[in-house]
C-alpha cells in the first residue's frame, strides 16, 4: 500500500489525485488533504475520501472547518499544517498540486524527510530547481513530474541512459491563441483565454498556456528534472496534444509519449512508478494521429516564451524573478486589472529591474520571489493610471 | 572491440552492415562474412573490408573466389562453411541478413555457441520461431532485431516490464501499391511493384511489402521476438514511414519510435545494444510528422495479410509453410511465372494441403519447407498450363 499526502486537494490536480486513488483502493491510501482555500470543497473531500490529517491556510477557516467535520479528522493550520502533513511518518509519497510558493518550504521539508515527491507544480521548479533538484539527490529520494510534458518524458527515457540523449522535446497544443495573430490578440475575452482547447486546467496555468509562458517554464523545469541544458531543449506546437514530448537520441532515432488529454495518467504513473498499473481510461486512438500537426513556435506573437527561455540562459534567482513576475501579472489580468498583451511587458520589466544572483538560497530565492512580485504589482498598477482616462 | 560475422553479406542488409562497421573502427571489427552469390561483389568486399573468413555456398565458387583473392582471406564453402564462420571463437555477434533457408542451420549453430544474434531475417523466425527462441534461452544469448519495426519495438520496449505492454503495434508504408484497389491491381508491372515509396530492399521484400504479406511475416515475428500472443499485436498503415512501431501501455499511454528509412540505424544498434552510438545520419525532422497518415490495412485488398494471421492463429509448422509457399510464388512472380494477383491464391492452395504439427523439431520445419516449396511450385505449373493460350 501507497500512503499518499496531497498538497493542494482541491485544486485540478489535486481533484484529479484524490480520483485516481480512489480508483486503486488496493494499492494506494490517502493519509492526508492540504489546501489554501475552497473549505467547502474540503468538508466533500474529507467526507468522501476520509483522509486522516488536513492542512488549512488560516487558522480561522481550520475553526470553520473543525466544526463542519465535527472530529472525524485531525485538522491543522498554516505553514506548519502544511509541514506536519508533509513530513508525517505514515506518508510514502507527497503530491505537490499547488503552485503558490507557501508550497515551497513544505516540499523542502518533505524532501530533507524522505518522501518521494509527484511534483505537479512547474512554478516550485522554476523558483528553486536548483535547489530542489539538490535536496532530491543528497536525501536519496525521487521526485517524478505530473506536468504531462516532463511524465511524458520521464517514461520515454525509461530504458535511455542519459548520455544517449541528443535532446527533449516538449509538445504543447498552442493554447487557446494559437492561429491568431497580434492584432486579434488585442480583442481577446477572458472567456476566450480561459477556454484551453485540449486541457481542463485552473485559471493560471490555462492563461500560461495562452501566452505560450507555459512552454516556457516547462523548458526552465525540464532543465531542472533531466539535467540538460537549453541548448538540448525545445518546444514544438502539436495543436492535436496526442504526442506530449519526444526524446530525440545520438543516433538520430526519437522516442515519443503518448496519450490523451487526461492528468488520471500522468498522476496515476507517479504514484505506481516504477510500476505502471491498468487504468479504465480510454488509450490512443491512432485513427485521431492521422492528420496530426507540428509547427514551430513563434517568439513574436508570444513574447513570454522568448521572455522564459532569456531568464533560463540569465539563470540564478533570474526564473524566480520571471515566474513571480508573471504570475502577478496573471492574476492582474485575471481581475481585469491588465490587459493580455500587456503580461509580457510587465514580466520583462520587471527582469530588466532584476539583478540575478547565481545558486541562490531558499532566502535568495523567497526574496526574489516577494521582490519580482511587488515590483510587477507596482508596474501594473503604474500601467493602470496612464490607461484611466481623463474625467 | 565487438568482433562481427556477417551472414549475406551481398545482400541489402550484408552492405548496410558493412557500412556500420566501417564507420565505427573504434568499436566493432569484421571477422568473417559469408554470401550465397554475387562473387564480384564479395571479392570487392574482401579488398574494402578485410575480413579473415569468408564462407560462400558453392564449391566452385569458393575456388573462383580463392583464384581472385589471391591467399588475402580464408574462403570456406558450403554448409560447413557457414558453420565455421557462425560459430568461431572470435565472433561475438553474428549478422543473419539472408533470408534464405540455408542460414536456419547456422543461425541455429550460432545460438548454440552462445554467439548473440542480431537478426535481419523475418523468414527464419517464421520458419523456426519457437525452436530459435527457445535456444536462445536455453543457451543465455540474445537475439536482437533488426527488421526496422521490430528493432523500433525492441527499442521503445528497453525501459518496459512485459506486464505493463497492452498492444504491441507495427506501422507499415503500405508499400508500393497502398492506394490501388483489386482492379488495379491487375495491371501493376513489376516496375512499379519494385518501386517502394520508402526502402531500398531486395526484390523479395519489396513484393512482400506489395503484398503487405511483409506485415503478416512481421506479426508473426514479433510473436516469437516479445512473447506476445497474436491478439495483443497489430498492424497500422503509415505511408509516411516515420513512426515505425507503437507500444500500447496498459494505462493507456502509449510509447513511439521513429527515424528516418535508413536500416543503418537499426543495424548499428542491434550491434551496440545495450549502448546506443551517435551517427552521421540525419535525425526525424518533425515538420515531417506534420500531416503524418495512420490507416487500417484491408484484407480484402491485401489477402497475404490474412493469409499470415490464419497461418500465425494455425500454429507449429503452418507459419513454416507460409513463408516457403510464399516465397516460391513471389520468385515465380520474379520470373515472370506467376502473376501478381496469384501469389496469394498459391499461398492459400498450398496452406489448404498442409496439416500442421505442432512444436515442431528443424527436421519437421526443414521437410515442411521443401513440401511447401514443391507443392506451390507444382501449383504454380498447373496455372501456368491453364493459361497457355491453345497454339
Amino acid at each position: 500500500m501507497i500512503r499518499v499526502a496531497v498538497l493542494g486537494s482541491t485544486g485540478s490536480i489535486g481533484t484529479s489525485t484524490l480520483d485516481v486513488i480512489a480508483s486503486q483502493p488496493e494499492r494506494l491510501s490517502l493519509v492526508g488533504i492540504a489546501a489554501r482555500s475552497n473549505i467547502g470543497v474540503l468538508a466533500q473531500q474529507i467526507a468522501r475520501h476520509r483522509p486522516r490529517l488536513v492542512a488549512v491556510f488560516e487558522a480561522e477557516q481550520a475553526a470553520a472547518l473543525r466544526r463542519q467535520v465535527n472530529g472525524a479528522v485531525l485538522v491543522r493550520a498554516g505553514v506548519e499544517g502544511l509541514r506536519e502533513l508533509a513530513t508525517h511518518p505514515d506518508v510514502d509519497i507527497v503530491v505537490v498540486g499547488t503552485s503558490g510558493r507557501e508550497a515551497l518550504v513544505p516540499l523542502i521539508r518533505a524532501i530533507e524527510s524522505g518522501k518521494r515527491i509527484a511534483l505537479a507544480s512547474k512554478e516550485l521548479l522554476v523558483m528553486a530547481g536548483e535547489l530542489i533538484m539538490r535536496l532530491v539527490r543528497e536525501h536519496g529520494t525521487s521526485l517524478i513530474p505530473v506536468d504531462s510534458e516532463h511524465a511524458a518524458l520521464f517514461q520515454a527515457l525509461q530504458g535511455v541512459p542519459r548520455e544517449e540523449v541528443a535532446r527533449l522535446i516538449v509538445t504543447g497544443s498552442g493554447g487557446p491563441l494559437w492561429g491568431l495573430d497580434r492584432a486579434a490578440m488585442a480583442h481577446v475575452t477572458r472567456q476566450q483565454v480561459l477556454h484551453h482547447p485540449k486541457w481542463q486546467m485552473g485559471p493560471k496555468i490555462t492563461v500560461d498556456s495562452a501566452t505560450l509562458m507555459n512552454k516556457g517554464l516547462e523548458l526552465i523545469e525540464a532543465q531542472w528534472l533531466f539535467g540538460m541544458t537549453l541548448s538540448r531543449l525545445g518546444v514544438i506546437i502539436h495543436p492535436q496534444a496526442l504526442i506530449h514530448a519526444l526524446v530525440e537520441l545520438v543516433d538520430g532515432s526519437c522516442l515519443a509519449q503518448l496519450s490523451v488529454c487526461d492528468m488520471r495518467l500522468p498522476i496515476q504513473y507517479a504514484l505506481s512508478y516504477p510500476q505502471r498499473w491498468p487504468t479504465p481510461l480510454p488509450g490512443v486512438r491512432w485513427q485521431d494521429l492521422s492528420g496530426a500537426q507540428f509547427f514551430e513556435p513563434d517568439p513574436e506573437r508570444f513574447p513570454c516564451l522568448r521572455l522564459a527561455l532569456e531568464a533560463a540562459r540569465a539563470g540564478g534567482t533570474a526564473c524566480a524573478a520571471l515566474s513571480a513576475a508573471n504570475d502577478a501579472a496573471v492574476w492582474a489580468y485575471l481581475r481585469d486589472e491588465l490587459a493580455f498583451l500587456d503580461i509580457p511587458h510587465v514580466i520583462a520589466e520587471t527582469l530588466q529591474q532584476h539583478a540575478p544572483s547565481a545558486h541562490p538560497t531558499l532566502d535568495d530565492i523567497l526574496k526574489t520571489d516577494d521582490w519580482a512580485r511587488q515590483t510587477a504589482q507596482e508596474l501594473i498598477r503604474a500601467r493602470q493610471r496612464v490607461s484611466v482616462p481623463a474625467a
